[in-house]
């Protein structure tokens, strides 16, 4: 069973082009930690902005640098349910252990739970790996309810979701109604301590990138029954969370990267490079967070 | 130091006039238990439809059937700080003992942080009681930052802030940037107990209108450090809260009460008494949580 | 029937008091346009930060100052039935001929159409003078149905509607299911020009505070069947609308007021003042507009 | 200069593959009206759940089914600016005339002017037709301002916009301030009037599957200076296009094709197929507005 933290990877790009020199660099320094394994294509991978091609030349990369006993999953889903599946498969021969799939949302006022249900049982029947739900309404404008969630727990490829608002109450119901052995896992860094207090397995969080130690030992902290310390560290890491993931989204990500010796480099366009004042503003905060 | 549970108490009516007698009822049942005090006149008192000497006569209600030691909390703001002073000062001669206002919001746009903090500022000022500010965005559309709360927690006269929303890394920053002193109150059941790991001092909840003593369990439960029955006990009470605070509102919360043996009775009017299946689906809610 | 063009009339202060000497100068100055008539209480009159003493000074006086055929609208709804007829008669009493009444909008999700139903034809049933609906989801959150005022607009007492969204569908849709004599009126001068296209029996504009001839002209030049040079027109006014409505608000409503030689004035706290820079923006556009 | 009216033609499907043969039969239907061409893969065509092969496919089989002088516009927008630009230079060696071009959405909050000015520009850049901005907010979640559109309408290879709310000003700004031969295309029948009103040179209209002739009619009406009948018209048709586009969407637009002589088909999941009462309540609108 999925547990413990996983970073969506950023995507590396030098002159637009994907840097895998500079991918295989970060990959050989996230194996040294506990991460339980990576996301490729993640919102944070800039998956919105890559071609086919260069989503399964990704994958191919990623799981010949990974260690050994890291998981491996990939961000598969689209709108379009043939697609969805297509590449599915195709990230399952390239190495991809499961697949995060988004929620479909292009016709948002028709998503309602009968088309959730659907659209997700009709790929896990199809595909060669587990799927994994990924619910992120900042990105897509639709929620899944809890109640869907709970549905397709109970399919048999369907062994998981991903949850990215701040919504614990929501995670809450996820967690109560689903099957005993469906992973929820924290979609972002500023709920880990209280998603964990709500029952998830771990997080897929865009902190993990550039705060894998810190984000492990709020896991183990919590694990251990060391509430104060983790909830301390937790507080900690809220701001940094806030810069990568609010403020400046992936290009401060990306900067914080480079700041703390990871290669980050710029955003695809139409994503724009933070300016000086802000990676100044990132560095204050990076700072105060003891991460630099 | 306020803490502990209180309930948004509802108001009594019937034939759309106050009903006094209801009211000290309830009241008299709810002083049998643990609850910390009392919040008239907030958004479950349907406050929104009571005239301003209705107001003032409830306060005196309230304050005269509390048990000696139960705190006395009244929802006094509006977006005029003129009337908000003046209100809030007659409720502390009623017998008031903490004031809890509403974020201004009649101008969305415009309420950034420093209207925020100039609204607080200014009626804390001129108050005869310490306020706890009520940040609600279900009803207000507005959100107040954790900064302009962090702000506002070194004024001596605002000693606390209700958060109604379910956004718990938002209810965790208020708590990690404000004053050691400040009070942070969960304003919503749905995460007391995710609230308590972040560190949340209590909940004004509307679920303790007729779960008083499971509220407090999971209070008590979380403080022994059993987190496991705090956490079970919460799962419990989620789809009650939701359908009392969501689904069917104030209609439902005083429908609840009806079932369970308080005095709940009509909303006002142009809220709607909830119809007969409604009324089967909440007891079906209700039994599954063990209420009834 | 009403028709034409009403400024929602801005509340001059000074020293945070009502300066009744500068609102009869205004007056005074409006009085020799074609303007229909004045709203007092509207959004633009600050009436969220008004207490109940001064909302009847206001009708009084603007009724005084008013000259013969000026039609006196008063902003008198709020989410309380109750208080909404009762101030709304005692405007009566003051001089107000109609009253614009808000749509309840505390409860966003319970306000249904049955609520909106309910709620103004409770209202209407016992007021002494002519209701007009006052539909503004940016400030209200909540949107009333085509269906819903088309209903409504059956009622005896029920005359018109003044709808603030810039969606002229909608527009379109309540004047096509509306009574032949229900009046409807354009809440904004963006969609002054296109909304009499739709239909629209006149408008009740914030820009007609500061440029009430060129919102008459407009709508003259429609009636007379000059499209083009109503077009024209009222392209060259959109910008000034926007800062006077979005970007500034209230606060560059008044500042444009002292710019153009009415008294205008700071708005009520928790809204600012503009800066010097702001008003610097204002002058570009209220010169590009030729009001300058 | 592109003018009239465009339907953006449904996809038909049978088990779930494009049904050429019934496309073929519809087209030939629209062949016969003043149609000005077809948007393939827009919203409506449900480009979301169609594989890149699948849009080439039609693109082929649209152009060479359309009559000569009817202009095709093929939908080929996403995220990805290289994807984009590879798709509408293969759909333009198919036939296509135009492309248009859904505003980038995936990290809503990101998408300033900025950044739509950078994504539209590098893709006008390098792709060999004419490119049209397609402005969807319910879709996408983002909004165009409008003087991000005027300073795109000086790109000499961006030709105009298709704006799909219901919000006239917009509309109205976007005219105003764009370049003289820029064209603005209303993107929803509900404001083909009040959009020609304000200067839009046509529309791309859903409706304009079902009801060629009468949104023709409209556009005819208007140029002549019929004012009051377009106006009657257009209020016929607004129920009509409220259930194509809101309550039933894309299921209930494809309904509609079947009830009244058209293929409409199935949408492909996860959307649904209409019930029969749903399909009631569709047939009587259509009576209602002399469709059927």
């Amino acid at each position: 069973m999925l547990k413990g933290i996983f970073p969506p990877i950023t995507t590396p790009f030098v002159n637009d082009e994907i840097a895998f020199d500079k991918l295989t660099e970060n990959i050989s320094r996230w194996n040294k930690t506990d991460l339980a394994g990576y996301v490729v294509m993640g919102s944070n991978g800039e998956s919105a902005f890559l071609t086919r091609d260069e989503k399964l030349k990704l994958i191919e990369n990623v799981k010949k640098n990974s260690d050994k006993g890291k998981i491996l999953i990939a961000g598969t889903g689209s709108d379009s349910i043939k697609e969805t599946i297509s590449l599915t498969n195709e990230a399952a021969e390239k190495g991809a252990d499961y697949a995060l799939v988004l929620t479909p949302s292009f016709f948002k006022e028709k998503m309602n739970s009968n088309s959730f249900v659907k659209y997700f049982t009709e790929v896990a029947d199809k595909i060669d790996i587990p799927l994994i739900i990924y619910n992120v309404p900042k990105f897509t404008g639709v929620n899944i309810e809890a109640a869907s969630a709970a549905k397709l727990s109970e399919h048999k490829n369907i062994i998981g979701l991903k949850n990215s608002s701040e919504n614990v109450a929501h995670l809450s119901e996820i967690i109560n109604n689903s099957s005993d052995d469906f992973v929820t896992l924290v979609g972002t860094a500023s709920i880990l301590y209280t998603g964990l207090c709500a029952g998830a397995a771990g997080g897929v969080l865009a902190l993990a990138n550039i705060a894998p130690n810190e984000c492990i030992e709020i896991f183990n902290l919590f694990n251990e029954g060391k509430l104060k310390q983790a909830r301390e560290l937790q507080a900690k890491m809220i701001p940094v969370n806030k810069a990568i993931t609010g403020k400046y989204g992936v290009a401060g990500l990306k900067s914080s990267m480079d700041i703390l010796g990871y290669f980050g480099g710029e955003p695809r366009s139409p994503l724009n490079m933070l300016s000086e004042n802000e990676i100044k503003d990132l560095k204050a905060i990076l700072t105060k967070a003891e991460l630099l």
